[in-house]
């Protein structure tokens, strides 16, 4: 009942927060304004407050935008309303931030996670889309909140108010780990190989939606397909087709090949794998030989292992393609997340403490049929490599679109709800551990 | 010596319309303000002219802007010097003139044609680049009198002015012909179906450059290959790469394979003949099955009937491909031109004539070297076909870079010199059919 | 203890005739000496027989050898010891034989399949190879039972024999199936739609080996992928490649095109799926273009749908492929295959019955981890389509070699064992429907 | 009058020669009954005779069939009418044989050139065939004198016979070269490493048929293409295709995609160019990783660096798309040829001697028409570079059938037609150079 009071008043403050990060979606990388006002936010709370290098390796990051797109964008961001004094630590693309409460009693150390970037997607402006008829749709071309990161935020916002609230009552540790660029699964490996979870002993990711109805809520989710993206470039060399076309090195055919020497790589005994070559751009005029071609390329595995396969496979049929036509090829991997089981243990307690929600009518504890990925595997498998438990939970919603759509929405009843089931859980798992 | 002295007279306007027109290039099928300046100062002479419909078979014209384009570009002439009356007789992608001068005395129909498109380039801005330091570089993103039609559009107006000068001293019929969209080979065949040649005795086209030093000159330039321009459209379906593979058509797939089969198509014992894929552009998203893929492709022949028969290969490369993997394919002509051989007997006199040209030093009779390709072509085998001579002849100059360069430009003594060989040509061949 | 001794006592006909069968191996469609023993046999052991187009509907058969091959070889099997009799019935590629023994007693209907045909292999003549050291390896060059089916063929007759021994003491009819050509999964359809298992209760098909350990067995094996088997046939033109290749239609260009189509089909979201090209043939000389090209491919998938969708996919890109290059293709089903899971009712009675054999020291239930095919699944869909139960047991043994090797072979004592086991689960049968 | 006496006094013998030859035809580099006759029947006439070793330098030829094949056609030849003597000499794929006139006065060095290998052809035993109806045709399976070279070694003979019969009359050197291995361009490098014709003055190699008509005669046939022959192999790994796809790596998809690449090889702006993939042979069963491929392959070139061009880009293809697959490629030079121009001078001698043959109704000085390899270019390029002239002559005669086909025949009056005009040339080319 306590809890349900508590939680309820935070109500008002998610929707705000929400709101605010909805209508300055930021992509990943450049989550500066949002991560500025989480750090600000969090040490107004009371916590102690890691950002940027602290929580970051940076040559772990995969996928960064220019610099000259990064320094444009931190511009922006003091332009609108973001926190100046912490702003500076998490520019350049460093914008992860944790916040840390330690309650100074002997206990566990629980994580959780939430993730804060938006896609490069252009909002709806029609009558149907509540963010728009309710004045908080993206103020930014081309970029949207169409995933749900923003709630994500909230409500790790909304969990560090109760859990400082009740700080007398808990003990252990709780990191809050605020993730950026999990689209393109591109951020996580660098917080992870910063250390952060290196001491946790419970590690909880969120994610809400995905076709889990309202009022429903899965403790384990597993299912993620491991996966790296490339972008691929072939060089070759221009010439008239005309008038000299022994004198080219043709990036189009090297690409060509490549793309069906891709999608031909074998299928894999062990379980599912997939590839992808989503966009090719090559050449300059008709009468050209094309000297360069650009592909952005995604494999997929059941495991992390046969992503692996695949992702060597892919590597092999790139080079040869290149060596094929005499050109040169440069591969650059931009994103890459693990498949992840989560911990059977936990799952357990999370769905226990879930149970005891009066925001749900439904848990289920286990759930694999996710075709998707996600690199909040690498803390877990983090986690779980140093002896920890680790889990991804998603809390159920009604949503007016898919997810990645332009009209992407969610009831915001699911910020509460996400707040209570988490707050439920650290509960539950310092009382495990006592 | 009366030609030399008349001929100087006409340096300075050489020079002014040749700056006017690269100043405001305009791209093929939208040359609407130099058409109405060339409709204009051609009925200003007292040449009877005939203007877009007039000239041109409407649905013979290939690669034509899209209309809402053409619009905007009737507005933009309108506002940048366009002669507002014969403006409206130029628009709507109908941009061919013809100046018809008549001696009123028996004699033969001679034809010179000029064209008057500029390319999609950006026009380097350098110290280096002479119309930009000398002021007339031009004022249009994107757009630049990159291979000198600037100059044959000047030329021709020089050689109307010269020709109504003499009118007394000349007989039969002279046909000054301004072509729209020679670039991409687009125009030629809707004035030649439009039937403006098929009265024609004697035809000369004409280029300036090409490799032809200065004080140079070729009377008969063969070595064109024919050639076909299409624009290539696989549609396919789209769908989520990691979740519902088989869901999928793939456009990427059907246009890599169609790459490798066009390149693939066999050599032609009869000579030579080309193929190229200049551009290919695929897809939307990384983990999406790419749904549509674009090419632009050409292929040329050494004579029209190995052009004909690399046309028909890459039609059976495109539609099986698309077969392959399911998908739609649309193909679109939107250029294409012959080859031809110059008329001997014209080359003849030509040369003949050019070399009493004090302008020239040295005279090429007949040059096959050529690797491009030039829809004159259809005007030429026209002409043949009804019995008349034709050719194809090159001004020499020196370059500061090549053609479809950035830099490009030209000596601006090859617009006098152009002036009088063609001058002297039309003298020669009314002398001749006496 | 009756039924053990039983089945020792038939220990040494099983070996011999094991042995003869494998001494005389016959290919798929070729077993006309082997089922004209086996006709005989039944026969003389007072079973009714049924053989050729009795069994097998002629035009369901899939990848049946050419006629001249099948003459020659009824010659060569009257040679070689065929009963005369039968062998005029099992002529022709009709090789199928059923023999039935009927109670008199009401009870159900209950049948066992084992199959006959031998591979294209050339045995080993080595001392490490008891088949050739004790003197019964194959006499037929490039034919070997590297399968095992010699064995299943015995074990067939073994059970026969104590069926008719213990007539009296059962109930209901028997039906033992001996099947032709499973290899390439060609015979079994015929023999499906010739209706013979449309009446069936309980439906059994039997293999030694595949890994399983001696003196264990696996009473409901799944997991066999549904296959398709084409032989594809690309048909150009050939023409001197020197002289003249613009005449050629390049058969092998559409095979390779087909060939990267073909391995590139998308995976299916649903499951696992397979595509194999394992033959290409294509042209005859060096210089000139090929004009023809042979494909040998199988497709498979988790599910029959799977492997239609699979199917479907490269009937596409074989007619593209051939369209691209301008060819003829011809597509020819040459074996195929259902997946199939086995009925759990009848797993359950197997397993209990097998659990009292004294020859088994294990029983596994129900195993999936197969990834070959069977045609005997055509047998399992119709029994229980018309509302029988149905399965696959596996007898298993130590293998010298594995299957399909040229020193294939394993320990004799798998066939008393197979006999006691079936013969054991028939007993069970006919208890469990009292 | 004279020299057609002695010519017509040869005709029986020519015959004889031809269809001996004919009857036993050997494959190139196993012409070993026919060059010990050849050496035996120059040694009889009075000749200096070298072979083997002597006039070849064995690591320079090309797609000598293995030692095993060598040494069991050696046998063969030896029962079947091979000279002992020679034989032993023109074993081991060493089969070429030089006779030397010396008139021991000074004067030219004057070579002629013929060839002695028969193809590997099903010679046609059908009544509208004169060898098979007269009794000549071959003896051996799949071995046939498809191309005339039975009919170049007689006239060899032949004309050795008349250059004896002359030798007072004439002076300086003739080299009657009897080369193997023709076909496939595999024989002549080796001859012309081993240095044969580094001083001859006149080079003269002959050809019967090849379109032109009886009684006519060409002088200087130019026109072949420059060629390099390579048979190819690529080696990956088999898997089973339906349980470890994922383990094969797959020959066929490397082959498949170099097919495709070679193919796609641009056309070279400097003349015409060809490739070809003969025949692909790749896999051994339908459910199994084709491990295997093997490729016949020839590029060809107007000119030798036109060739080289595409040779290089051969191999690139080849090594990139094994690459691609991860299979290893083996690349074998089976055979090569060269561009070569007749010398214009000696071209002009020779059709001047030929004018005078009674054998001949027209005489065609230069003919660039072919489009076929001839590897007497080696020779011929050798005799250039060392101050010498050379020339490749074409005696007309009418054919029954195309070269290459299994009914290929000729008249045999081109026999002794060969025989008078190249003698004719030698006495015409002493003379010249007096």
């Amino acid at each position: 009942m306590e809890i349900e009071k508590a939680v309820e008043a935070m109500r008002k403050p998610l929707q705000l927060w929400r709101r605010d990060f909805h209508q300055y979606a930021e992509a990943g990388f450049m989550e500066m304004r949002t991560a500025s006002i989480v750090a600000s936010t969090l040490e107004a709370l009371g916590y102690t407050v890691f950002a940027g290098e602290e929580v970051m390796k940076k040559e772990a990051r995969m996928g960064v935008p220019d610099q000259s797109v990064l320094e444009a964008h931190e511009r922006w961001a003091l332009e609108n309303g973001a926190d100046a004094k912490w702003l500076s630590k998490v520019t350049d693309g460093m914008t992860g931030v944790v916040g840390m409460l330690d309650t100074g009693k002997s206990g566990p150390v629980v994580a959780f996670r939430v993730d804060m970037d938006a896609l490069e997607i252009q909002e709806a402006m029609t009558d149907d889309h509540i963010p728009f008829t309710e004045g908080f749709s993206s103020v930014v071309a081309n970029r949207m909140h169409a995933c749900g990161h923003d709630g994500h935020t909230a409500i790790g916002l909304g969990l560090a108010s109760l859990l400082m609230q009740n700080k007398d009552a808990l003990n252990g540790v709780f990191k809050l780990i605020f993730q950026p660029a999990e689209e393109g699964t591109r951020g996580a490996k660098s917080m992870t190989e910063a250390g952060i979870v290196d001491d946790v002993d419970y590690f909880i990711a969120t994610h809400l939606g995905t076709g889990v109805k309202a009022r429903e809520f899965v403790a384990g989710n597993a299912g993620f397909l491991a996966t790296t993206k490339m972008d691929v470039m072939f060089t070759g060399k221009a010439a008239h087709a005309g008038a000299e076309p022994n004198e080219g090195k043709n990036a189009l055919m090297a690409a060509s090949s490549a793309v069906l020497g891709l999608y031909g790589i074998p299928r894999h005994a062990d379980g599912a794998s997939r590839i992808n070559v989503g966009v090719l751009e090559a050449g300059t005029g008709r009468n050209v030989i094309p000297s360069g071609a650009l592909l952005k390329i995604e494999t997929r595995g059941e495991t992390s292992a046969i992503n692996q396969y695949v992702r060597e496979q892919a590597v092999a049929v790139l080079k040869g393609a290149a060596a094929m036509y005499q050109t040169e090829v440069d591969i650059r991997v931009v994103g890459e997340a693990l498949s992840s089981e989560p911990s059977r243990e936990l799952v357990d307690i999370v769905a226990k403490a879930a149970a005891q929600s009066p925001y749900l009518d439904h848990v289920v504890n286990y759930d694999d049929q996710s075709a998707g990925s996600e690199d909040a595997t690498y803390f877990m498998e983090r986690v779980k490599e140093k002896g920890g438990l680790a889990t991804y939970v998603i809390v159920g919603t009604t949503l007016a679109a898919g997810h990645h759509n332009e009209k992407f929405d969610y009831e915001e009843d699911v910020l509460p709800t996400g707040v209570d089931v988490l707050f439920r859980t650290a509960v539950a798992l310092v009382r495990e551990s006592k």
